[in-house]
């Protein structure tokens, strides 16, 4: 039987998704980490990301300053680190230092980008799509670099050996069995 | 050890994606479906969804002309349909048809719902974000009415009732596992 939801509450239809934590720098050169699981590729030649960022949140003033971001990805062993960056504003807090996070240069942006991820994707605003009645506005970014742990990835992740981060809302989480399924038609 | 992939690789980075099953319906009044992973929440209030769509897809040409859609939610069991909405053209093909699945008439939409799916989100469409150079657009829908599977469903996802369907890309699956993990900071 189904039952019906206050629409509002569509958005935990659509999880859980994969986290992942986009690292931002503005003006005063301070790193900052949010995570954002309302994320998704866009096109894929050329390469563009979009996800949907709150204007409240600071990691949005840092964008708007320095047009520039890289998308990281955890896996399930940093959760509460990926909680820490949600829970938290780098107003007041210095995210890295919070989460022992190692920085590494990035090689197209300014953004240093997180160690411990098993991904990084570097990225550069193409636009903000901003729509005032709406709650979060969307981010387009160029993908200019890419870098993936070696081991886990051959075309796509190796779930056999790899758990993800999948995010299901609030505080609560779950990963991949480690199987992959081969469907024929 | 990381090593650096072509940027045309990154969306791969991003999955697994549940996937989801889009119903639309042009006007000649023939639904079709769509496989789409590249979906995200935009907004909570107002409620609005977004997704990434080629415009060769016979769906795009749907969508224009008559401006609704419905999200489907599938689960793990939906695995083969999913794919066959993926590979074949509602252009030649009666996906109803071929996927045997139920329609259901929409409250709010003339667009009918897939009865197999766990979830269904019926939208309207708010606007085609259109940038030429990328090769999708974003399409934005309004959330009109939500409905769930009630026992499979409260606040969010029970995960430890239900497999949802994540795609990995192409014709690869995988699960979550039947756990939800509540982290603390």
């Amino acid at each position: 039987m189904k039952k019906k939801l206050n629409v509002n509450n569509f958005t935990s239809l659509l999880h859980p998704y994969p986290a992942t934590l986009i690292t931002t720098m503005g003006d005063d050169k301070k790193p900052n980490i949010i995570a954002v699981a309302w994320i998704t590729p866009l096109s894929a030649n050329p390469p563009i990301v979009m996800f949907a960022l709150r204007r409240e949140r600071y990691s949005y003033k840092l964008i708007s300053e320095n047009q520039e971001f890289v998308v990281n990805i955890p896996d399930y062993n940093l959760m509460k680190e990926v909680l820490m960056c949600g829970t938290y504003s780098g107003k007041n807090i210095d995210k890295f230092e919070l989460t022992k996070f190692t920085k590494i240069e990035s090689e197209f942006v300014k953004v240093p980008k997180i160690k411990e991820c098993i991904g990084n994707i570097e990225c550069k605003v193409l636009e903000i799509v901003d729509r005032k009645e709406l709650d979060h506005v969307i981010v387009l970014g160029s993908v200019l670099n890419v870098e993936v742990e070696e081991e886990l990835f051959d075309k796509h992740w190796d779930l056999t050996k790899l758990n993800t981060l999948l995010h299901l809302g609030g505080n609560l989480f779950t990963t991949n069995i480690n199987e992959i399924k081969k469907e024929k038609v």
